[in-house]
Parts: C-alpha cells; structure tokens; sequence
C-alpha cells in the first residue's frame, strides 16, 4: 500500500490507505498524549510552506501544528492571494515553482478555486517531482482532509459496524452541494454501508455517479425530505450548514431581498439541523458529526450531548477537529517520511 | 501567591502577584542577557497561537518572541478576523474550542470587543479547562500586559519608594478613555503611592469608582488642567495620546470639519503632552512613560532625555517594551510552567 | 573585507565581497544538499522579524527559509502596513524601534516607500547599533538581494568570462524605470564587461551617472530599439516586465481606456520580451533571465530551454530563485556571525 505521492482528491483514499493511516494517527496521538517533547521528529530539517489564498483558521492552525508535531517547519503565507505578487499577475504555477526552488519539501495549498490543486501538483511533477503538494480545499472542488477525519472519527467509535458494512448512515441537508458529503459518501460505498439516509430538498441530491456507485455495490439508500421519517435508524448523522454562497437564483433573490436571510436560514436548520426532536429520536450510540463553521444548524445545546463529536467536551471526549489534526499528521508522516 | 489560570484583567494581580513576576521576568532578562541559547526551554513541545482579530503589530511580536524564549512554539493569526470562518459564520467561542481541540496550551488573543477575552476563558473553563488565555487587548476592555509592564518599569526604576508607599505619580490626559490609566492608578492604590497629579481637561475623569478606592486608602489626588502647575512633584509621568476614535461627538464633528483634527490634536499635546517646558521642570529622577503609539504627546526631541523610558536610548537604557518583553516572558512561563 | 552592517543598497557591495558571499552561498548549498538537518546553526537563539509592509510571497518565504536553514527565528509580519500600529499612527520609526527593544536581531523589512530602509538603518544606528537590517526592496528604491542573485547566477554560469571582462550584456525593456537593471548595470560595470545591448523604447534609457560610469570604466553600450539586432552576441540576457504601476502618462491613459491595456502589453512583450525569432538566434550557451514576476513577457515555452534559468527544471538546473535563497542565507550568515 503506498501513499499517493500527493493528496489531492477523497478519490485517491481506498479503505486500506485509510487505515494505514488511522493506525499511524493513532500510534501519533498515544505518543503525544504521553509527551510532545518526545514525539518522534521526522520532518526535522524539512520546509512546508502553507500557501492559504483562501481564509480557514482551522485548516492553518491544524496544518501548521501537524508539521510543527512532526518536527518540521511550516512557513506561515496567509492571505496568499492579496499578498502575493498576483498583483503585480503572477501565476499560481510560478507560485508553486517559486516555493519548490526555495526548497519547499511539500506545500500545503488552500485556493478558492477548483481544480488549482490539481494544477500546482502538475506543474510540481512537471518541474519538482520530488515535492508532494497538500489540497487542503480548492472551492467546490477537493477537501480530501476533511474526508479523512470524518472517516476516521466513524473508524474510531464504530470501528467493527464499519468495517462489517453494518452502519447505517444519515447526510442531512445540502447534499448536492457539500463536496464533503460527496466525498464521505464515495469512501463509505467503498468500505460498504448497510444503507444511507438521505436526508434534503425535494431534487438536492447526490450527483448521480455516486448514487449509481451505491446501487453497482447494492448499498441501498433512502431519500426523504423529513428528517424524523427515519430518526431512529442512523449509527452515523452527518450535517452541514445552509451553504448560501453556492445557491445562484437563492443568492439573488437574498440580495435583493435581505430580510428573508434569517427565515431561510431558519427554515432550513430546523428541517435538516439538529433539533430537540430528533435529539430525543436518535440512537444513544449515534454520532452527530459535524465539519464546521456550523451557522445555527447544530445548535449549541448539543454541545453537552455525548453523542456530538464535532467539538470535544473535555479531555478524553471525541473531536473531530482533534482527530483532524492527527489524520493530518499521520498523512504528512506517511507521504513525506514512509512509514 | 497561585498565578490565575488566566490572564484576563489588570484587576487580577495584586502587588505580591506582580512582584513574584517582575523578580522571575529579571531572572529571565539576565540569562537572556548572558546567552539566549541557554535559556531554559519550559514551554517545550507547547502550542501557543496567537489569535489577532486587531492590528498591533508591537503586541504581537512581543508575544511571538515571549513565547519563543521559552521554548514554545507561537502559531501565528494575523488578521484572524477577515482570515477565520468568521465569513462562514463562525462564532469566537467555536474558535476557541478549535483552538483547543487543536492542542493548544495556551491561547494569545486580541480582539476589538469589550469582553470578548472573558467569553473566551468562559468556554475554555466549561471544554477545556486545562488551557490558558492571555488577554492581549479586547478594544476599550482590558489589556492586563500593558499594566503589568509600566509597574514593573516603576518598580525597576523606584522600588523603595513604589514599596514604601512615597511616590507622585501624575497622570496626563485622557484620564476617562484610556483604559491603561484605570488599571494602573488601580495597582497603584492597592500599592499604595504619596499622592496623584491628575492633569486633564475638566470632566475628563478617572472613573469614580477609582476615585473612590483612592479616597477609601486615603491616597490624596488633585484635580488639574495646568500640566505645569504641579509640575515639580511628580516622580513618575505617564503620558498617553489623544484618543479621537473613543469620541462619539467630537468624532462626529471632525468627520465634517476634518480640517480642524490637527488643531484638536496640537491643542491636547500642547496641554497634556509633553513639552520644553515641562521638560525642563520636571523632577531630574522623574520617570517619563507612554504606553505608545505616540501621535505628537510625546515629541521626538524627548527621546534623548535621561527620563524618557517608553523605548532604549542604547544597551542598558530603560525601555517599557523590553519590560513588557520580559514581563510578559515570566508570566507565560510562571502560568504554564508553574515558579 | 568587511561585511556592511546593514544590507540597504546594491552599492554597498563590491566585486570581492560579493565573491566572499558567493563563496559561501556555495558551501552552504553544499552541506544543504547533503543534509539540511546537519546544517550549521550560526543564527541559533537570534530573532528577527520579517517586516513587510508590501506584497511579496517570493521574498517573504526565501527569507523565512534563509533565517531557517541558519536556525534562527524568523518573526512573520506580513502586511505590516495595515496590520500595524500605524492606523494609529505609529511612524516606521517606532515601528523599528520597538523591534529592537522587542530583542530583535535583525530586520528584515520590505516597504513600499523609496528610501524607508535607509531611515530604519539610521534610526537603528541611533538608538539600537547592534540591529542589522537588511533592505528586501523599498518601492522605487533599492533591492540589493535582487541584484545580488542575478550577479551570483553569472558568477556560477560564466565565473571565468565574468571574472576576465569578456561578457556581452543584454538589458532588454524597461532601462529607466527597473531598479533591478540599475543595480545590475552599476555591479557589471565595476566587476568590467566587454559591452552592454541595451534594447529599449527610444528614451528609455539608464540613467545618466550609470552611463558616465560606462564610459569612465571604457565599457562601450549599444543602445537599439530592435531586439534581434544583435542579438547573436550577448552572454547574458536580462528581461523584465513592463512596469506600467510606474508610468504616470500611460497609466493615466490606460485607466480611461482599459481596453488598450491588453494591446499594450502584448506590445512591449513582442518587441522586449522573448520570442521564437530572438530564441532561435540567441547564442547557445546564453543565459536567460528575469527577476520575476513575468507578464507575458517570458513566455512559458522558453521554460523547457536549457538557456532559462530564472526558475529550475528539475533538481540540478540553475534557479535565480535558489540562488536568491542561498545567497540570501550567506548574506545573513556572514553578516550577522562573522564569516
């Protein structure tokens, strides 16, 4: 099983790669739980500028401590795109030429753009083969991280269920926009689930690949528009927020009229966001995940809720922003240091 | 004497506090002095971001390099506010928590919300007590370092005096406004001093409940819009620039007469700031302090005078940003590494 | 021969200590390539802020990566002109000051206005003499690395011809408005070549002191409004953007009629940029270079040309960006620990 010699696509992740993976996370977190000082430091001596043209506090702040974990040295360029000589119209190729001849070992890249990842780590094979390219997000396109650490979080608290192909799975809400239930959902047909809830708008769906890849390995799945139809079924409940910025006619008509912004919003958190409802309906060995920024969808009152693990509740509680940041750095160990 | 777990108010550190702090900051400042790559490293394998919403550029690298003569590692977040998921929607406590889940030790904030710090301790105690915040400004809130390092500068320039209660010390112009003032005639009266000089424009008080504590001491202070009158007495000045943005109405009125800002601005420096005048009057072992920046209060020509101790006049000069340096070094490790 | 203390102008350095830094830029790259982690470490316990107040991705990283390879701390500053105190008006000054008081050991600092580094150098050397700062460009003004880099790309292509006078030199383009030619030109005319093509606009021209300097040295210049001229002779080539940010005129021009600003450019890349025709006729063992960003004007097909060398072609072809980089390191290094 070897590393993709860069991360760029969910795709890329086959249920073994994965858990490689989790099991080096896992030997990372032991490690670091008992000593950060003692953590082994196989990047010593390495270079990884974070090249963020887009902003995410989170995904800078996860990056940046799993390379300082590992003993490397991230290379902080927030605000890539105003502070860069793109102004002055520099190309993102030149870009990333221009870290790999500053001796760059890997470059973690954020961009608005999708389809950017894919061409910084063409023009890296093209001119620095030796440098591995990290997507952590390009637009609409590619976040294969979160992937990951959602996986790995399933992995982590329902670990045999997954691996028999017996969760039941539930994606609530923006289904045929969130790249990040679209590469959740790839990956799980992969592992093999026993059946998906779908959970949205009448027409909000799944693109039709993945609905197809699902029916090809005989994993059925469900869609219904009530969030309570089935509210007792799920071992896994995945949520994200009312995703605005990518709805065209939606986006129009809030412009021109501002006021509906909150009702809308409020509509959908209480159809496809966690309500008290369905709290009391939901499985007591569920998990309610959560990529984050949540905007009302996940309210705060869940917090306290054994069953949420998009945010720890103290010290020995699930996080998937915890596990995140351990994914993150068992990948760089693996794909820049072997195993 | 337990250090607080956070570092949010001037109101927590009472002089035994701070004298602990001072002697361990000298302690610090003279291994420093002796060898930089000697100094112990007590923050080791630790995760500090330094979370800035605000610009401050002086507070900022302060913190940076505090942190890194310690050992630790800062994680820098400039501009946090355009840069988090902040556009996404995302709420500082959902920041804070990521932050910890992250694996922070300790967070550095600076933000331009009153009470934005406390909100921020407030979810850390409830998720993730064992993480400390350092309160690095919250707009006209606190901002506890400031205070710690002009009393430090007092005590390393006047400690007899400042310890057996004998100084005068006068503070200069924006008596209501500037948060710095409260906290430092607030140390100053549980401490104990002779008498204050406070110089302002009529109505432009401390607050009363500062007044009030004073008289409660019985500490004397006099009233005065005459820099000059006492000018002969004091043993420790305290200057500050005039602070337009905290003016609701003679902001308004400058923003349609915008011609008059530099009349406005001269006329307060020629009365609350510094001048010839003054200069040659004031006490030949005074102490002239500003917690800058300056903007004419504190005219350059001053800077070569033996009294001034807002920034170094050479290697062994006085500089209230170097103690606030070595203050702030202390503090971070007498809190996260114990004494 | 002495180091300067400070790093602010492409005048300060002369053949022979540009050939102690090439020299050691050598011997760094050297036991880089062997093993970076095995690096010697002269800047260990030495911080120094990157100050930048103006755009720059490419210099921001090379010298992160320059103070890291010598193991000092680099303190990262980006957009200093909007982050910093100034909104409050903190003047460059103080803002420098304030570095040094914060135990910096050196800045570096990249800003916007003609001249500024020079003022941080004098009031360092007022106030702070042991701060060394080193100029990464200041507007219109100065950038001393640049040129530092594009004579250390000759010197290792073309040692002998460079060192016995015999080089032809070509500066196509923007001969008046380009600081990086300026320097360039003042270097090659101390150091002696055989002659210089200088292919621009009519009146486009070096300026006049650098010309007399040509004379005096008896190095006979060539002026031509037509690239492929003679284009048969040079040894070097150096290309550069149009710079329209420093065209009062035209840029007044192209802000009424923007649609021309396309037909412009494409203009100038023609007639002083690369083309196929100049390509087929440049001599073999010519080298081609540019300081980057390029506009067009170095189109991407010449990548693939042995002759290119302002970004590398994989692990062992010339890179003016790595060179910067070394050269870069070597000048910290001597500078700031002897040699």
């Amino acid at each position: 099983m070897k590393m993709p010699h860069h991360v760029l696509s969910a795709d890329q992740f086959n249920p073994e790669i994965l858990e490689i993976i989790f099991e080096e996370a896992e030997r990372i977190r032991k490690a670091d739980a008992i000593n950060s000082v003692l953590l082994e430091k196989p990047l010593q001596g390495k270079i990884i500028p974070l090249l963020f043209w887009e902003a995410s506090t989170r995904t800078f702040i996860s990056s940046f401590n799993a390379v300082v974990k590992l003993g490397g040295t991230p290379v902080p360029v927030l605000n890539a795109g105003k502070f860069s000589s793109v102004t002055k119209g520099e190309t993102l190729e030149d870009t990333i030429r221009t870290c790999a001849d500053l001796k760059a070992d890997a470059i973690v890249m954020r961009h608005s753009e999708a389809g950017s990842a894919q061409m910084a780590a063409d023009i890296l094979d093209r001119y620095a083969p030796w440098v591995h390219l990290f997507n952590a997000g390009d637009g609409k396109g590619e976040h294969p991280t979160q992937m990951g650490l959602d996986i790995y979080t399933i992995w982590r608290n329902k670990k045999e269920a997954l691996k028999k192909g017996e969760l039941v799975v539930a994606l609530a809400g923006e289904l045929s926009d969130s790249r990040v239930f679209h590469s959740d959902a790839k990956v799980l047909i992969k592992w093999g689930v026993k059946k998906f809830i779908l959970v949205s708008e009448k027409g909000n769906d799944l693109p039709d690949d993945i609905l197809a890849e699902a029916e090809k390995k005989r994993i059925p799945y469900i869609k219904t528009t009530d969030i309570l139809e089935y509210a007792e079924e799920p071992d896994v409940w995945i949520f994200t927020r009312l995703q605005l910025e990518r709805k065209k006619v939606l986006g129009k008509i809030l412009k021109i009229f501002p006021f509906l912004r909150p009702w809308v919003r409020r509509r959908y958190n209480q159809r496809f966001g966690m309500t008290k409802k369905l709290q009391a309906r939901m499985k007591s060995s569920a998990l309610a995940m959560h990529p984050l920024p949540r905007v009302g969808d996940m309210p705060e009152w869940m917090d306290e809720d054994e069953r949420a693990v998009y945010l720890s509740r103290g010290k020995d509680t699930e996080s998937q922003v915890t596990n995140g940041l351990y994914f993150r750095t068992a990948q760089l160990k693996l794909t820049l240091a072997g195993a």
